[in-house]
């Protein structure tokens, strides 16, 4: 069960997971130039991100939007990130937020969790409702994950998921869905293969949402670019675990807030981690 | 303005969409075996088809899926099935089903509207919010176009988007959510860039809809497959406009029907779709 090695990893290397939502743009200058393609710098990028931290962060959620951006060779260099996550015995997550049902979904299922693309771990979004999930059903009893969409932290988030339904806001209604499916796939940690994506909160909503997913492992993004701190990520987390909070801009970039960073970009990066590792911890009660 | 182009070819070629969604499991056995790959035998089947039938569907809906599904290879034959429905100038629908924020919206947004996979209009899924179709009004305003998930068909739908909330059901203040931001992105036909996926329905519901969205162009899936018919689709229509019918496996795999269909798949598929439209249109009022 790929939760069951996501909370070895978490309890062992700390909560953050580094998004490498890998933007050409925040490469050093002086290190894409010596690349033919913006896709090859990319994952050349990567690579050398991953060398320099996969001992300090938990997993790496890998956003597809940014290789899509690049066509066919941005999609071979997120085949090639993938590959190269798992060659270090690392964890990926495929940030695909795919939602579809039947066959449909059959199909994203095999393409993320097989093949060229395949991952640990892919986000979805429940849009469709329940039977959108389904269809990952046999992958994640093989021992593949899932987080599923559930609140998000970005402004928009009150248009559909905010809403009042019977019962309290459509978002809790959605992680009862998520947590319910997820009892088919209980790791020995304590937690499923289907996971819930939470966005940073206030303290009491995000003790009570942490309550009602007891046995939900969370993926948490919004630290850093979107406003959330260490002490709102920590509030998620029970005794460190059970969830990872995602950081992909200010780590990827982490080379601009040094002199030299550009030379020595890789090594900035984990400085960056391990300070917001820290961070979360010393936030923990 | 991609709608009045969609518009015009509705007006003249009737209102059937051509899904793409090729399994090579539909392709004739003795068309497959000669290729080297399934993904080029894909395409080869794909573009048979659109040379059969270009001239009586409205537009082709490519779903992504089946693609991702075969790898990098099945990508390449995704963004040559684009193409040469360019080529032939008819109107491309990636149906995507994105849904993300901000920076990662914007990649999607280049991913789908230039490059390797480029498309006329795509298809969104709107669970995080308004702010999660606003970073495609660039493109939009420069005569893209897009299809929001409203109400699909799937029995899940009753999960999240037929939840009661002020006002009436969820998907309804989706469905205003669409209608309100296509004002910016009017054509000359009186509907906009901004379109909406709704599933079939029944009679008195379909008509509630149509109104509610009455600047609102439809894509309408679930014909044949699904359960929908005829009637339902009809239901939609305005002047036998409006809107245009998703069939994907009824024409796909029309070739099974007939004893030497295999020989002969492409012209199958184009009676197919030929029979599907006369079916829609004797339904109009």
């Amino acid at each position: 069960m790929i939760i069951d090695k996501l909370y070895a990893n978490t309890a062992r290397n700390g909560p953050v997971c580094l998004g490498l939502d890998t933007s050409p743009a925040y490469l050093p200058e002086s290190f894409a130039k010596g690349f033919d393609t913006e896709a090859e710098a990319v994952f050349a990028f990567n690579r050398a991100l991953i060398d320099a931290t996969h001992d300090v962060v938990a997993c790496y959620k890998v956003q597809i939007a940014y290789y899509e951006a690049m066509g066919i060779e941005g999609l071979k260099a997120y085949s090639e990130t993938l590959s190269y996550i798992k060659s270090v015995h690392q964890i990926s997550i495929a940030d695909i937020k795919r939602g579809d049902i039947a066959a449909t979904a059959e199909m994203y299922a095999k393409a993320h969790f097989s093949g060229d693309f395949e991952a640990d771990m892919i986000t979805l979004n429940p849009y469709m409702g329940l039977d959108s999930l389904e269809p990952y059903r046999p992958w994640l009893e093989k021992g593949k994950g899932c987080f599923v969409l559930v609140r998000t932290s970005n402004k928009g988030s009150r248009d559909i998921q905010f809403q009042d339904v019977e019962g309290g806001k459509l978002y809790g209604r959605v992680a009862d869905m998520v947590q319910s499916f997820g009892a088919n796939f209980m790791g020995n940690c304590g937690y499923s293969n289907a996971g819930a994506v939470v966005g940073a909160t206030n303290a009491e909503e995000g003790a009570a949402l942490r309550r009602r997913l007891d046995k939900t492992f969370l993926l948490i993004p919004g630290y850093g670019a979107q406003g959330g701190a260490a002490g709102d990520a920590a509030l998620y987390l029970t005794n460190g675990n059970g969830g990872v909070v995602n950081n992909s801009r200010a780590i990827l970039t982490a080379h601009r807030k040094h002199d030299d960073g550009a030379a020595r970009f890789a090594a900035c990066a984990r400085m960056e981690a391990v300070a917001m590792r820290d961070a979360i911890l010393s936030c923990l009660n």
